[in-house]
């Protein structure tokens, strides 16, 4: 990337914490009238009116979450508010406020921080979510971002982890491992890049794969789609840590099985022809990959009909009894048990 | 403090993150009936009912805001939630949920992040908080913790920055500038450790200094005398950067300037020798020296009676008219224009 080096950077340690607010928020609007009062006092106020509230938190850690020689920081901003967005809509709620905080060290000029805002602003405004408040501090190394969301959602209207019933169908949203394996391309890119720093990477044949990584989206849409339908969930999850460990929360805490079907997973073509080259198996990428924020659901069998022609969803399986565990048809046929293996940021 | 090295100690990797949360929070018990769902879904949910939501987070970052060779990891627990409580209190609101997020670099066994939540659930129990939620990830430096509040109060209750009004009186709950002197017995007793860990330090004279800087409390106890003495402040604001900054924070708000009197400004004895021994500015300390968690307010001069006689609350001055300005009376009675002088973080 070319880059103008005498452009005039801004400190923040001139701007101080309040300057540094001030000129981030400047920008963002109210758009809900729930939203009372946003930044500028001691605590945002929320008027939850008849709804209840959702309430979702995250946090991301460079050299944990992101790498910032690939990542770009509107892209991480963008991510960082996905994220947790993703978790509201996986109540079947509306998202309508978030808060942030970060910490950056002072090696991050003003223009930095603006780039990152920026790519909260363009969350905030795509996902119709108002910016209320967080904290502004610096940190003794690197960057990280704690998000938090609020939702509301009609009682009635929440879905939760635990009541998937046996025979119910399992359905995901779009299609998975497309995420992890943008990671890898990157994570090469930046190998070849240190060896040849004039290497010009092609990497058209990435370009979706890399996307899911840089910049997922949150299904707003899908709880969009349950409305029109008229298809409550009897339990949903959103895939963040891979659907073998999404699965495991849904099945432990409605107490059930499962069987899924490898042939059923979607997957996009870049997925398999990645897979092929980085000598992947391509189930395993599906299961444990992580970061695709798709939605993973489960619907009473009557719901069929709805759900099979919809391009959004695959049927993937069945929920089955406790004690049948959880269990995948490979495509030879075999049953085998599945295991969470979803990513560990503790051992990272 | 002694303690037996061969303490078997579990390591989080090992653990791996959901064991950790599980660990963790097996002994948080929910007290609200607000609080529908805690932790183990996707977000949580809260019912508000008729009343307004308030929602306030604040960051806490090793290096920046504490330093571990002096702060237990209890008593970090216990003030992460205290700083936000502190926020929600300053709304004249009720503080129920909180959601914890800590990052830690992978030299803290179980046993401290045990210690850390130990101070966590302190703070729960005490102030009738639920935990209902978080995130749990690694660092590559050190420990962060990031707390979220959620508090509600009825709309007519809620008090802003920006109601103060000319003639009303300035009150401040407690005293001030102790949370500052505490850091400085911390700061100094940690240089003599270093150069001669043999000595024993003496530290009684500084008891109340050093509980204010470990374990600061935040006054839940106002909010409710306020109730009692039906007394509505025209806006309020915690003291957690410094009066001086929170003065202006009042008066930029509320378009107003302020008279406030050396003389009235509320100092514990032990501030007061220990600015002696430290040879600081007692006045200066008070203004500028942050993190006593106190709250700052203003009220209508009709309910001078109402305060004057009681210990929690010392009357600082009073509300004038926006062009006088923000101005200190010393005990010389001389008029100096005061200016903020908070802790910047950023400078950190």
């Amino acid at each position: 990337m070319l880059e103008d080096k005498n452009t005039q950077k801004t400190s923040l340690a001139e701007l101080g914490e309040f300057g540094l607010i001030n000129h981030i928020t400047q920008y963002f609007k109210i758009n809900h009238s729930t939203t009372i009062k946003a930044i500028g006092d001691d605590a945002a106020v929320i008027d939850a009116s008849k709804k209840q509230t959702l309430l979702t938190t995250d946090l991301l850690i460079e050299g944990v979450h992101f790498d910032l020689s690939y990542m770009p920081l509107k892209h991480l901003g963008y991510k960082a508010v996905m994220v947790n967005l993703s978790d509201v809509y996986a109540m079947n709620g509306e998202a309508e406020q978030i808060t942030v905080s970060i910490a950056v060290s002072n090696r991050f000029p003003l223009e930095a921080i603006e780039e990152l805002y920026a790519g909260i602003q363009l969350a905030c405004d795509t996902y119709n979510v108002d910016l209320i408040g967080g904290d502004t501090t610096s940190s003794t190394k690197g960057i990280l971002i704690s998000v938090t969301a609020v939702g509301k959602a009609n009682k009635e209207e929440i879905v939760y982890r635990d009541g998937a019933k046996e025979t119910d169908l399992i359905v995901v949203s779009g299609d998975l491992g497309a995420a992890y394996l943008g990671l890898q391309v990157l994570e090469r890119e930046k190998q070849v890049f240190q060896v040849d720093p004039n290497n010009q990477p092609d990497l058209d044949n990435y370009t979706y794969l890399i996307e899911r990584q840089l910049k997922p989206e949150a299904r707003k849409d899908i709880v969009g789609l349950f409305k029109e339908l008229d298809i409550k969930p009897t339990s949903m999850i959103d895939i963040s840590d891979g659907l073998s460990s999404e699965l495991f929360h849904i099945c432990t805490q409605s107490k059930v099985g499962c069987k899924i079907y490898e042939d059923k997973l979607p997957l996009d073509p870049q997925v398999i022809s990645a897979c092929e080259e980085f000598e992947l198996d391509s189930t395993m990428v599906a299961l444990s990959g992580g970061e695709d924020y798709e939605l993973l659901f489960t619907v009473p069998i009557a719901h069929f009909d709805k759900i099979k022609g919809n391009p959004n969803f695959s049927i993937i399986g069945h929920v089955t009894a406790e004690n049948q565990g959880l269990q995948l048809i490979t495509r030879a046929n075999q049953e085998i048990e599945l295991k969470a293996q979803g990513w560990n940021a503790l051992k990272a």
